[in-house]
């Protein structure tokens, strides 16, 4: 057999990841994104000496010189300008997320105070805390808070917005065909005669990808020469990436490799030692890339779990992050190829189980329903894997 | 301290879960919603007798008293109604995906047969592989594909479509609302003054809990009570759940408490022994649930992680499934309070090992952006949480 290894595959995919610009976006729209820019402070936080308990502004020095009891000068509202105690010896009444007035530094809690005819009356045997979030304390102005090439999380948005970036630069996403072929193939809404099958691989696949494409539009490619040519031509013109599942195989209507030919795309590898997805088709043409993968269901949902879905995180700025599990049963498999086990995991005080629940083999659907994720089990002498030793994982 | 513990604090809330119904929705856009019916297989699968190589379809009984040459009698694509061989000494010639000609039983690959003249030679010594997915193998007609409470994932996407379910009954998602208070506070697109700050919080809680809600609206109540009351008594009666950031705190300003019981909200808790997060507040109204989260912003988004999204994820049918992670490096934490620890995890070959990574304290939002979760650690006697140990983590 000399068709390249499962980490080969990876690694010719992996070295033709595209760059698909820039692009600016309300960020309320930015989670899962990455970002193209990076954000500074721009101001301090917090951006005053803020209040962190409702209470009595003092000044310190004054209450550890024995005064205990402070007049009710004023009182300080969160959200309004910044008021001044005039009188050291008495006190501003001031809420949680006011500026803390000048000529204070101090701030007891209603809980240590007796308030009464305008005076307050602190506690005895009170420690002195000051209760105020300073000035710039976290983060100075101009220091960065998102990194350019940070993935938005929700937490980010918040950061986004207390910067008053209502506008922010991300990474683009690719627009994306997919293209189902086979006469067999009948759409979800028919009743398919029983020589004829629903589509149902593209549906799986546009799912998977949904949330790093800016556009996945899905075609069909009828069994038949010219057409596809056209067609083929057509999209390789106006998309960044093509998935095309099934027609890669050696069948006498299995025209996509001719068509594939015929409009310049350039193979970049056919065919991987593995099971499931052996007939996968990998090429470009111009900056599109193309990934031709097999017809069975199980076989091109692995492929474009395995494959493409790194391809596109990395292309978007993503770090692809290898995922290690912990087989939690021996697994017996013979011919000598990569092997990708559906498995369910299990988090176990901290270690990740993969529990191997196999189905009816490349064309069994709705096993991946009990799965979580395939575990990359190497191609090695020895056809036996056992329990507690650690393999790659892709989650799907 | 009398406040109650997270413990106790988490199971009022996950007590008091809602159900929202039952809705149909296309399939395309079923993705992570909870399958509020069963799925069943339409007809067998595979479907038919389904050919998997493309080469020679032949009576494997008549190759094995010793024939080795066929006259091809005509030639069966995918997609074409059943064929029949007529002449068992003859073959049809057969595509990947097609029905398996009557009177056949086996194909041989094209690989090991050498076609001349419409005569199909077969190579010498060949064992007899059947290359066929026998209908019926996978699924049968009429068996549970998916079950009625199944989280939809990208895959379970093919077997809606393979099964043709265009529409599907899924559960309902409520309908949100997210209240902020403070005159502090203005609109991510003003220039804040010196004592004032941009509404944050708000867009973090909402980016979480958005693929939860089918609704999620923002307000913003004055500090002023008999507004707060008639905006509050419209919110719910018209929204599922109402989160509150900020006002519950004792300000003199804060009329939120006010406001909740006027309008006949009945407090369920008030304070939690935890931080940050302490002041938080939880009650109802009729079936509209209200959280009134602490203004701090990491507080806010706390709360929000450890108690409202689980309360959201159980309303809408998802099981809570508590993930635990490795504390990777010992800490210390001195009140006698649960803590919920800032956490970057990383999978070190399959242990989910969790790094502290400790900011300016509650009011430092940016330090949530170097970190994945909250490691909950719990209220006990020692203050040191040993390198090694295991503790929840509510990811975000």
């Amino acid at each position: 057999m000399d068709f390249i290894t499962v980490a080969q595959a990876s690694q010719i995919v992996l070295e033709n990841t595209q760059n698909f610009g820039v692009e600016t976006i309300p960020f309320q729209e930015s989670k899962g994104r990455i970002l193209a820019e990076e954000i500074q402070a721009d101001r301090d936080f917090p951006p005053f000496d803020r209040v962190t308990m409702d209470g009595i502004a003092i000044q310190g020095k004054v209450y550890e010189s024995g005064q205990k009891t402070f007049a009710v000068a004023s009182i300080q509202y969160a959200g309004e300008p910044q008021k001044t105690l005039d009188n050291k010896n008495a006190c501003v009444e001031i809420m949680t997320g006011a500026s803390l007035p000048k000529n204070t530094d101090s701030v007891i809690r209603y809980e240590d105070v007796t308030l009464k005819d305008g005076v307050a009356t602190l506690n005895n045997g009170l420690p002195m805390f000051k209760n105020v979030h300073k000035k710039g304390h976290d983060r100075r102005k101009g220091e960065v808070l998102l990194a350019k090439g940070h993935q938005l999380k929700s937490a980010d948005l918040a950061i986004l917005a207390t910067t008053g970036k209502e506008h922010v630069k991300v990474n683009k996403l690719p627009k994306i065909a997919i293209i189902t072929s086979g006469d067999e193939l009948v759409e979800v809404n028919e009743t398919p005669e029983s020589h004829q099958i629903r589509k149902s691989n593209i549906y799986a696949i546009s799912s998977l990808m949904e949330s790093f494409a800016s556009e996945i539009r899905q075609f069909h490619l009828k069994d038949e020469l010219q057409e596809s040519i056209e067609m083929l031509q057509n999209i390789f013109d106006n998309y960044d990436a093509i998935i095309l599942s099934g027609g890669v195989s050696a069948g006498k209507k299995d025209y996509l490799p001719q068509a594939l030919a015929a409009v310049g795309a350039e193979k970049l590898f056919h065919k991987i030692q593995q099971r499931p997805g052996k007939p996968m088709w990998f090429g470009k043409k111009g900056k599109t890339l193309a990934f031709a993968l097999p017809g069975n269901p199980v076989s091109s949902f692995m492929c474009a779990v395995r494959y493409v879905l790194p391809w596109l995180q990395k292309s978007i700025g993503l770090k692809i992050e290898n995922e290690m599990a912990i087989l939690a049963e021996e697994i017996s498999f013979k011919p000598k190829l990569g092997y990708f086990l559906q498995v369910k995991l299990k988090n176990e005080n901290g270690h990740l189980k993969a529990f191997p629940i196999e189905g009816g083999g490349s064309g069994d659907l709705a096993n991946l329903s009990l799965n979580d994720a395939f575990l990359e089990l190497p191609n090695q002498e020895s056809n036996c894997f056992e329990k507690g030793s650690v393999y790659p994982i892709w989650r799907f």
